[in-house]
């Protein structure tokens, strides 16, 4: 193996950036005190303002109000709340929630969990680049429909859907409208005030921030009801003692974002994306060429398994996954392949390239010129590459 | 103020130790690989070798397995899954709850949301240190009974309750038992191999570990259902990406734990209090003498409030709390002081001293002599204490 691991999975976007461990240092080491005890003491009062200046920073990126965020334990919980919250909060008005049949694990399992508990669950069907019908989204709204939930940018193949259009939708019905942003959150604007989205799931360690920490942005006026019960934390929305560290390393995460910075990862992503293709015959890219988050590059090489290219390009010191990396654990094709339409053999050959800060030029090279290499190397032996020429 | 804060409120026990730190930051900056990849590549092999580690040394610290572990945000997620996870999967066979009146707000205000959802609770009333009645709680115990969650140590007097009489008592009478054990664990031993405690409740914090990570322990064979949806992490009971710097630093924080410490500890905290008590006429001890959790000391000072109590001794350095942390925001009668037979004047006059790690003698002789004189001045201009004069 190589002394230096190029990251090019989920891992290359969320290396915890220097300077957000040293943010998070001083509140782990010198500054430990409850920041709820605001009516105590002094150094209660300090972390607490800690808190509230890392609730502004991350919010100001939506461009919402500080009222208007609450802090959770990651992209996870912050979309179990958004979806039960609803659902149970409005449960008397309707039972009808509608997402994206391609929506991440804590969006659909969600959804799949309240459909057990008798909630009615349209889940709309993408076009072949992962994109929602808007007009299929407006078909679908029913009388009873209390909550759509598609999401801003797709895990696995960096679809960009347009919120903007999608909450105006809701917003003529009258429907709460949650988009789950953990991959586009400071990569690809939202703006709150101008697009009528009432909640947003944001995470941190998408952005070199800390795991195990996230938010929600929830629209003043949401019907919303708590689901972690407790202590009066976080606008008497989420109990638990507050992670201090985590937020303030969310928001010094949030703070050393820029637009540049996204601009070189996508240039950086169009390259790979395009040598792979240009290299290697007979690719499939998933997922859009454009409006695509600029992390993401997510490609096909037909006739080899997935986990063979991962584990064959790990052996050269590089990290790249198949699937995303929730589901790796359960070795089904991937809902999202299939529902662009791919069928098992293109959701199993597939894999995904994420980009992040640290990602350079040399290693672009290195990995288009690594992965050609494997891929012709496992073609070689593959059965299905043999049945094919036979 | 003082150079340095002497710390006697719950940060005493939560300021993270520096060799915890030392742990972490490896998994922060170095191997940040995403644990759940297992059938990937090496660097999430080894992650999920950290993860597997950690999980191994602190369900050790219980005298448990580790497939009977799994890792949360902390203990008020924790306590939250129990309640609600064991409510909701076995609603059909009952609907009754038992816990005790001075429980921590996660069980409390949990326990209260699933009585809005129809469940029955009974709140168990304790004596004048804080003990359930065994008798009590086994006359309470129904046809429908669910679940008992009455906790280990009490977070605001310490008091610690007989699990293993308790834990008989539900397993007499087949009745799941879920302890709140974040103010015991790591401070007094619960052995699950001899107590058959069925889930335990645990936090980094409250033993010099990271915040935004806790745990709990469910003994194999126990009917809970999964609050967090999303994907297939711990055991497909907690979905999230997991928290390995956390998870690392939470296992450090259990291996630095000794019985020699908890002793000192102990000792420093019995100092504390006798001295408190001998020093100060017209005092309290709310909660037990003995079966106290090693770090806890909590007295009222009648004729003065603990709010001013607290900002006075803030202004001389000492942080100390009055009522739980979470608590200060709500500005009501503690439940627990009001529990144990006290009135508002007891309740509002009560401090708190939390003892950790870092307090030495030095500083339980500071804060004697501080507390002493802070007490005077403020009988002296207390409207309550002359009253009681005239």
């Amino acid at each position: 193996m190589k002394d230096e691991i190029i990251y090019m999975d989920n891992a290359a976007s969320s290396r915890l950036d220097d300077e957000v461990f040293e943010a998070m240092k001083p509140y782990m080491l010198d500054n430990y005190a409850v920041a709820t005890s605001d009516f105590a003491y002094s150094m209660g009062v300090e972390a607490k303002e800690a808190l509230d200046d890392a609730r502004e920073m991350i919010v100001n990126e939506l461009n919402g109000t500080p009222e208007e965020f609450i802090f959770t334990s990651g992209a996870t919980e912050s979309s179990n709340l958004a979806l039960k919250g609803v659902a149970e909060e409005l449960s008397e008005e309707g039972n009808h929630i509608i997402i994206s049949e391609i929506e991440d694990f804590p969006v659909l399992n969600t959804a799949k969990a309240l459909e057990k508990e008798g909630f009615d669950v349209t889940y709309l069907e993408v076009d072949e680049e992962g994109f929602v019908d808007l007009n299929e989204l407006e078909e679908s709204i029913e009388e009873d429909t209390i909550l759509v939930s598609i999401q801003h940018g797709n895990q696995e193949i960096g679809t960009v859907q347009d919120i903007a259009k999608i909450a105006e939708v809701c917003d003529d019905h009258d429907v709460i409208y949650h988009t789950d942003a953990t991959h586009t959150f400071g990569r690809v604007p939202i703006d709150v005030s101008e697009v009528p989205v009432d909640l947003v799931t944001v995470a941190a360690h998408p952005i070199h921030g800390p795991r195990g920490i996230g938010g929600l942005y929830i629209r003043e006026g949401t019907s919303i009801k708590k689901q972690m019960n407790g202590g009066f934390q976080e606008n008497n929305l989420r109990a638990g003692v507050e992670n201090i560290p985590g937020a303030v390393g969310f928001a010094k995460a949030v703070e050393l974002i820029d637009e540049e910075e996204n601009k070189r990862i996508e240039n950086l992503r169009n390259e790979l994306m395009e040598g792979l293709m240009e290299e290697i015959p007979e690719t499939i890219l998933n997922g859009p060429k454009e409006k695509r988050t600029p992390q993401n590059a997510n490609i096909t090489f037909h006739y080899v398994e997935g986990e063979s290219i991962t584990l064959h390009l790990d052996m050269r010191g590089i990290a790249v996954s198949t699937g995303s990396a929730c589901f790796s654990k359960s070795l089904e094709a991937s809902h999202v392949i299939m529902g662009i339409g791919g069928d098992h053999e293109r959701a199993h050959g597939s894999v995904r390239f994420t980009l992040g800060r640290f990602n350079d030029q040399e290693e672009i090279d290195e990995v288009v010129k690594a992965t050609s290499e494997v891929i012709e190397e496992l073609r070689e032996i593959s059965p299905l590459s043999k049945e094919e020429e036979e």
